[in-house]
């Protein structure tokens, strides 16, 4: 089968063996969508070395002895855990000390003909959600994520920072919850898709007139002077949820965290059952965020693509 | 009166008019105390100008129209507020936006023969608990602010860095709570303290052997070293509870708050109440942490000498 892999700093498309099950399901992939994280895996981070890819929608190929019948249109949560520590048996494998994380940590992922997840990572994808749909349960679980991390009570002020995928689909999680989020981005262009959506927004430019106004803000922008500009949106008592993963050290005022008791949230990964239901009863719209669907033969070029000024989501088809 | 007073980035022991109490309660001083942000705001840090000093405990010179009678022994919250904003009516100034802090932000402090405060600040001090043991109020009441800050619950395997003062009162606090502290220093003496009050202690250089094994880190050794020790000590979905104010910017490995989904939260000043019932009911002995008694008179000399290795408390005594 072909595979998006990273080897020895190099990631090229290659002719890889068909996954053996082994105890696990087989899903042939329809389609996978490229992640920001997919660049820079390639680019090294983590030392990854695979198949990339983590964002997907397929059909069971083989059950591995879950439930779900070969043909059923499945997602799967990306993190695969032991199934015996306490966070694995009460269901959730996004800390197992010795989980491996679909196309990020310790297994293949997405970007090729076939994939293998523990068959109770999969979920089958309601009639009414389109593949387009559903190749963005991932990362709307990830942005529903913050809504566990991060108590957020009624007519709280929130913001997000960040007019990327990630930034946007935060501020549709938020609204879809009921909060009127403040989406806060450098880009006019990139905002406007969140106006359309009856999302309100600032430039990043006009943002330090709100200073200290907000209870909470989400960082999606990965860059560290959208943590800076989180502290300094957040009101005393506040919370900040990380949301974008910053490479090296990044450098803080730890001092203001201190005298404003502030409250500083991580959140990496969400559950795809909540971000499913959404899709299903169509309270996030997705299928504009997609710049293009490339055939998997061209996934070299369309990784390099995806890190071009105003695409969107590229979406890789096997098929 | 005698003032020890911050001005043109010299500190000295100056004459000074008695405060006009201007609605606020006059307090004459018994004994303050010496903290280590004394000796940082002698140095420039927030650019503080007029007298030092937020641990205190004295006597009631004006009640400035407060309960307390002429007389009344007692200690008094630091944080003055408005009184009018939404935190100051519900009984708590520790953020309102423009709040003055005794001997921190725009207020003289303690370490004089007298201060001012507004009267519902002051709490009085009852009849078994001593002077010396009062002027610790402060920041044991820091320390039990941890509690109010961050969810601990029974059973939660605790740790505690920095074997100062602040981190041994920290450990004390949680203890008196019925939690079991480790606490981590890198002063062998100093951790025998803790060790005496039944705290279990160990070395920081051996502390990475307990890597991710803690489910709440508090820290309280003032150096950014600590702040990565507690991220290392910190298992996934754990809380780090900053509690000392570092300088300048700290350098963190932002990734891993958002990989481990790790909470931090800054914790500054507590409750007077919850510590002066601590050590009303003898659950804290603190009488063993004070180095000395200085005269006022002496008050440029001990704050110097403040600094000095193995000194702990240095109370100064302006009768």
């Amino acid at each position: 089968m072909r595979a998006l892999r990273v080897a020895d700093g190099t990631t090229a498309l290659v002719d890889a063996p068909i996954p053996a099950a082994a105890g696990e399901a087989l899903v042939r992939v329809t389609l996978s969508g490229i992640c920001n994280t997919d660049r820079e895996l390639a680019r090294g981070y983590m030392g990854f070395a695979g198949t990339l890819g983590h964002e997907f929608v397929g059909q069971v190929a083989d059950a591995g002895g879950g439930p779900l019948a070969v043909g059923t249109r499945v997602v799967g949560e990306i993190n695969a855990g032991c199934g015996a520590c306490p966070g694995c048996v009460a269901g959730d494998a996004r800390h197992c000390p010795t989980r491996t994380v679909l196309g990020i940590l310790g297994r293949d992922g997405a970007h090729a003909d076939y994939l293998r997840l523990p068959a109770r990572n999969l979920v089958a994808v309601p009639d009414g959600v389109s593949d387009a749909q559903a190749v963005f349960v991932e990362p709307l679980a990830a942005a529903c994520g913050v809504l566990e991390r991060a108590a957020i009570a009624p007519g709280m002020a929130v913001a997000v920072i960040g007019d990327g995928k990630l930034g946007l689909l935060c501020a549709l999680a938020l609204a879809a919850a009921g909060h009127a989020p403040v989406l806060i981005g450098k880009h006019a262009a990139k905002l406007a898709r969140a106006t359309r959506r009856g999302i309100e927004t600032t430039l990043a430019a006009a943002a330090p007139s709100r200073a200290r106004s907000f209870d909470v803000v989400i960082e999606a922008s990965g860059s560290a002077s959208g943590f800076g500009l989180a502290l300094d949106l957040l009101r005393p008592l506040g919370t900040l949820v990380l949301k974008s993963t910053f490479h090296g050290q990044t450098a803080i005022d730890a001092a203001r965290l201190v005298i404003d008791e502030v409250r500083v949230v991580g959140s990496r990964c969400g559950r795809f059952a909540t971000a499913l239901a959404l899709l299903a009863r169509g309270a996030i719209a997705v299928d504009d965020l997609i710049t293009d669907v490339v055939p998997l033969d061209h996934a070299a070029a369309a990784l390099a693509r995806a890190g071009e000024p105003g695409v969107l989501k590229l979406l890789l088809a096997p098929r």
